[in-house]
């Protein structure tokens, strides 16, 4: 399992930026009780319209084929097509797939992939390893944190992006890596055959507070998702926990019955959990089987907290008394199912097919839900980088320097305003920033001093201290605890 | 035809965005000569392959319908696919035009349609007539300048945009048009009963300037452009022409043939107008076939002079010894053709079937043609307007603010400075701006006096003695008379 899931996540994310946020049933077509939606009401007028309009597609891809200025790859204009299919629904989250994406999409829904299980980071060009995954293929091969990867069975990773690196040392189950790596006091390389091996998602991160306060956070819902989620809560409830806190911020989602699964434990018994409302509108309802806790729960919610992440914090409010603190959510209320085997080879189309709403009939698409507790964020946890090959001085604007003296201020330096203009009170923090890290002293915003505020900033972002929404939840529950 | 250009150069503009940058040939899809690209070296291997492919296709197309939460609209899954094809090509050249949009995409081409001929624009929600066109059934009817139109054939026009009131103010020919019209000075509306009939956009504009200086502004090649344009260089030869400059700044392009037959007129016999390529790489060059002229020609480009306009500037400049004026071209160095009785219903496909090449064999594709003399125009041809809902003073900053400075030096106020910050050189000049103005003397950037600037600015950009491009040319031309 992961460890320094921050950079872990980024990889994951940056490899599956396209599939997010889907409410899924994974490997097959039919939706649970709605077996006519399949059939459909378009099932009768299929035939001639039909043939016609294909007809007409085809008639395109043949006169592009014959005489477009360039030779044609068939399957691009094929795959063109069925993408504007999709896009023209005009719904996000029906899209198609090629097969790779499709293979990463599918990934990311199992909560697993097959590779030697070491999570990497990309370090002035190297491919670094942050930590072998524990008991993963790496970890006993003897992979250790700051080894560089050089190559993988003789494919050197020079010049290559991170995901590309981590596409080559991935691979099917069984089969063997030979890694080149270069370990730091060693002058040679050392190579270590690795076999590939199914390697767990990380996808729930528990821990104690102080005062009997648990915190679960959720980075997505995973078929395995429910199952770690159940482990988890059951030590913290074994360690005496006196109150919850689960954290869904930037959970984009995931599979239905999963999320089920786990308000299931927290809704007590018949109480609803979420309402699917297929296209004939026909709305279907699921109670929970039994649960409910004693202690009081909250849910941590931010824009980012989307589809999955939305029933559980929309059941838990409605059916369970939870409190939401945070942001309003995403608002996403639909369900979407993958059709694979249909197309034949490896791509995949995944289609809305249902709406959901909160156990009340609350459609939150496009709304999302508010929190009963609203509490931001300091300023600065969204600010944006700055371009360092610009530098910025004196009566100058613009915004970098936006940028810039909200950097300032989230370390202690105050800019005198935070608009992008270069006021001398601008100057005067810069001045003294620089003094603080052992700059030259200029009042001017070049390349070294904004390295240096952005190092500052990452600081403040990853102190606790800082995260107002999780103090402010558990403070909310340590309260509720002592009431 | 249109007199008060600017504004039907507007209205014509936004119908037709989507077509613009064109260089075709209409109503044939055989390219002059080059029988062979259309067979194509695909017409082998279109067989098994392409009806798996289509099958993939349909199988996708029967998933959307059947499972897709939202009653689905066949065609507008067939349109979207054939979009997405013609996206894949990577070709923005390269596109599908449902029937609507391919009917306006012909009016382009032939230069013409079919309406009652009144030049109309917005003016505070109303559908207002610039001016009724010579000889056009508006004019014939009665229509005046500064008439309402309320309504045609019943349908009002309250709400709607100018582009939704002309198209229903258009029709078939022969058909008729009852127009509801509120006249200044009359209580009452009056209603004219009007017969639709062709009108001829206009795209050639010519006058003569001091000392015997032509200039022939050409808006677009459409089929009837050559012969507008042969009957207006006659008419200034006529009048002692001394020497000539052809503006197609801003010309999008139009129909090969007709740019050809232009340019014939002023490249000597035998020498290069231009050279296609088809996807076999062989290359079929244009000669002229008599021509040359005897006094000094200019070529007046910009980066929205594209194509058409393009292959015109090459010619000149290579085989006619025409300087270039302006700056450097959009660089777009391909020809497409349009097939549109193939697919059955109206819409058009429009293809990329071979690239051109000046005489000399450059490709000037996303490169463009640069001008022999570059000038540039002032600052402010290119600001962009002023948000109206906000409001600035000194000590803020802003793109609004950038722009209102760029416009106040534009109408000879000194802001002091023009990067976007509210200095007292722009409160200043904000104003002694409002006081010649009879505004509130604020130094405050409001609503009105960011419309009184926007107003300036237009007067400015409006007068011909800051046309730099054009009096530059006119000045070399004057020049190369004396000389």
């Amino acid at each position: 399992m992961f460890k320094g899931r921050t950079v872990a996540f980024f990889v994951v994310i940056a490899m599956l930026v396209s599939s997010l946020l889907t409410l899924t049933f994974t490997g097959q077509w039919s939706f649970a009780g709605a077996g006519p939606v399949t059939s459909g009401i378009f099932a009768d007028n299929s035939g001639s319209s039909t043939k016609s309009d294909i007809k007409k597609i085809e008639t395109a891809l043949e006169l592009v084929k014959k005489n477009y200025v360039e030779d044609v790859d068939q399957s691009k204009l094929v795959n063109g097509a069925i993408d504007g299919m999709m896009h023209a629904l005009g719904d996000p989250f029906s899209s198609y797939m090629g097969p790779e994406t499709a293979q990463q999409f599918s990934e990311q829904i199992e909560g697993s992939f097959t590779g030697i299980g070491a999570e990497v980071s990309m370090e002035n060009g190297n491919v670094v390893v942050v930590s072998p995954i524990k008991g993963s293929p790496a970890e006993k091969a003897g992979i250790k944190p700051k080894d560089i990867l050089l190559s993988v069975n003789g494919e050197s990773f020079e010049g290559l992006s991170l995901n590309e690196a981590v596409s080559k040392i991935r691979g099917p189950k069984g089969t063997e890596a030979k890694v080149k790596v270069k370990r730091s006091g060693s002058a040679a390389s050392l190579e270590f055959k690795i076999v590939r091996a199914d390697i767990a998602l990380e996808t729930v991160y528990a821990r104690m507070e102080q005062d009997g306060v648990g915190v679960i956070e959720v980075t997505e819902f995973s078929m395995n998702t429910a199952e770690r989620f159940q482990k988890e809560l059951a030590a913290l409830e074994q360690k005496g926990m006196k109150g919850l806190v689960i954290d869904v911020r930037n959970n984009p989602g995931g599979v239905l019955p999963v999320v089920i699964e786990m308000a299931q434990q927290f809704v007590p018994k018949g109480k609803g959990i979420v309402l699917v409302e297929d296209k004939n509108k026909r709305r279907e309802g699921t109670l929970s089987k039994g649960g409910g806790k004693s202690y009081p729960v909250a849910v941590l919610t931010n824009k980012g907290s989307a589809s999955a992440s939305e029933i559980l914090a929309g059941a838990l409010q409605e059916s369970a008394g939870a409190k939401l603190i945070g942001e309003a959510t995403y608002g996403k209320g639909t369900v979407q199912t993958s059709f694979t085997h249909e197309l034949g080879d490896g791509s995949l189309l995944k289609v809305t097919i249902a709406k959901w709403l909160t156990p009340n009939g609350e459609w939150i698409h496009k709304k999302g839900i508010k929190p009963d507790l609203a509490v931001s964020q300091p300023d600065y946890f969204s600010v944006a980088p700055i371009n360092k090959e610009k530098t910025y001085k004196y009566d100058t604007l613009g915004d970098d320097i936006k940028s810039a003296q909200i950097m300032l201020s989230a370390s202690g330096y105050d800019p005198g305003r935070k608009d992008g203009y270069f006021g001398k009170g601008t100057e005067n923090a810069v001045k003294k920033f620089q003094d603080d890290n052992k700059l030259e002293v200029t009042g001017v915003l070049d390349t070294k001093t904004a390295e240096a505020l952005e190092s500052s900033l990452i600081k403040q972002i990853q102190d606790k201290k800082n995260d107002n929404q999780m103090n402010r939840a558990i403070e909310e529950i340590r309260k509720d605890i002592a009431s």
